[in-house]
């Protein structure tokens, strides 16, 4: 199994560290927008700020927002409006989070029960919309056109991944074309409106501005082939943490559409019956492991996604030396070999 | 049963020559943008069209985006914008009743199957999300911040009011202060905010525009008092319309809150029985609907209704006489003595 040597070497670099270090970096920005988003998803609707809450507080790295605030910064942005703008980024990540749980009737989010487990589907549904409407409040007030412009195309882009996304779930002929086109919706749109923002808060040119959407656009992508890739990972599994939800949701990641297209007629029956059909039995998920494995579907999806971190680091060399930029260089790979 | 005459007479005026009137003298604004609510839901994804299209052409008659319309007509604006807006009006409101058919599991609408019944929950909550970004994408090629800070405003105070709804619903202690808050909150500061923005895109000065907040804040109340009299209404059931839906999802809305109000021990135990514990047996709707009437609450139910009605007519006292003035005048009673 020597062709997948990145996979049985967890923390080859230490990768959370490679984060850290972005927010670090950013320095106070981080904190007061962490304040921000505490402050505006309070309602006088008690539930609003529990229900969100919850997700927030359990939910992840800030990538996004600290993207924000990053580009920001490389860009010489000296204010302050950037934090707000970052907190509206967080919001919309945020809604189609609780969005996502209802549509794939998730019970668990990063370890711990989701929001609509605890709350139900109607409040997520609900909060959702309640943070997407607060985020273009947020963006009112701080008054640029141009970013609620950015901002709200990357929200109809986004909607629209969701739909695709449906449609390719449980159709194992999905095409590599088509499942790129729902991970760049879904996913990488509103990394590069994160990144945007930056340049557009610090009035940089629109050749800036085109670069960073380039960056973010590319490290979307790559993050959610890692992602994908993840939920396949033996390592990951044997890190504790969950694996083969997009297995028994049928969803249709990369990983699996390179098994199907390098499979023979019996595999593909098997795919079929486990994602076009759902008819999944005790040791299926195992199965399509040793398949995926047996294929280096997973090697090669790494690759696809190296692919992209490259076009996303190329894209920042328009940029001087800078330590956010030598920060943001380092996540592009941190996002590529996280822990397989 | 003579004081509850409105109620038997049904078409006493004919109120929904009243909608069509304000149409017509709206004029050519309409079919514009009914043009531009076709043309701006368009998708590459071709499911977003179908399911939007499903709700907005099974849906209603377009009485938010028109209330946009006549206001900027009535306040003497001239150009185009205001059909760009009322379109942004409306994919708002259709997005709400999207979810809103989601979070109550709605099987119908209008006595069709509902968009959720057709295409799934999950489709229903993205092409939701989907309209609420396209609404905001709208507003942001018109520019105005202003009016971007109505809408945003509103949207959010109708997720809160959505959110509050679901915590009074099976609550038969619910009073009447806490119905009209999410009365206000969900229906009416849309109604508000859709007026708002025809003194906005004519620049007219503050106080025609808090003018006109008054008279679509209090429209909009009345409007969802008589929607949530109306399914109790025996005369509806009559004319082949749903009843009893709020009373099956357990909603509490004025006339059940006026009838526990007014009702004895065995009364609030059948209440409590129906609504809080969701056990509801054959008889108990007409049953429900018995109690209502012994109590006068729908012909109390309709005088709150009017007194919001009567505010929402002196607030255009300070607009000279203008047809479309008229036509909202009219407005105004069609939505109270709708068929009962």
């Amino acid at each position: 199994m020597a062709t997948i040597i990145p996979l049985e070497q967890p923390q080859r670099r230490n990768h959370t560290a490679a984060l850290d270090n972005l927010a670090a970096v950013v320095g106070d920005d981080v904190a007061a927008v962490n304040q921000l988003i505490v402050q505006r998803m309070e309602s006088r609707v008690a539930m609003i700020p529990r229900l969100a809450g919850h997700i927030i507080a359990a939910g992840g790295k800030r990538l996004r927002p600290i993207l924000t605030l990053a580009t920001a910064q490389m860009c010489g942005y000296r204010g302050e409006r950037h934090r707000k703008l970052a907190a509206s980024v967080e919001f919309i990540h945020t809604a189609t989070l609780l969005h996502d749980d209802v549509v794939d009737d998730s019970a668990l989010r990063r370890g711990g029960p989701s929001a609509n487990a605890l709350f139900g589907n109607e409040a997520s549904v609900l909060v959702g919309d309640f943070l997407f409407s607060r985020a273009f409040e947020l963006m009112v007030e701080d008054g640029s056109i141009d970013v609620l412009r950015v901002l709200s195309h990357a929200s109809a882009i986004i909607a629209e991944g969701e739909v695709l996304q449906l449609i390719t779930t449980n159709d194992s002929a999905t095409s590599e074309q088509a499942y790129l086109e729902v991970v760049r919706a879904k996913t990488a749109e509103l990394f590069a409106a994160a990144c945007r923002v930056g340049a557009i808060v610090a009035a940089r040119p629109a050749s800036e501005e085109e670069a960073l959407r380039t960056f973010g656009l590319n490290l979307g992508i790559a993050f959610q082939i890692v992602d994908d890739i993840l939920d396949y990972s033996a390592e990951q599994a044997r890190l504790g943490k969950t694996v083969g939800d997009d297995f028994r949701e049928g969803k249709v990641t990369l990983p699996v559409i390179l098994a199907i297209h390098r499979g023979n007629e019996a595999e593909r029956a098997f795919w079929k019956r486990t994602l076009d059909d759902s008819d999944q039995r005790d040791g299926d998920f195992a199965h399509a492991q040793d398949l995926i494995r047996s294929h280096n579907a997973l090697r090669d999806a790494i690759d696809r996604a190296r692919h992209y971190g490259a076009i996303a680091r190329d894209a920042l060399g328009m940029f001087p030396d800078h330590p956010v930029k030598r920060a943001l260089l380092d996540i592009v790979d941190f996002t590529i070999e996280r822990e397989f």
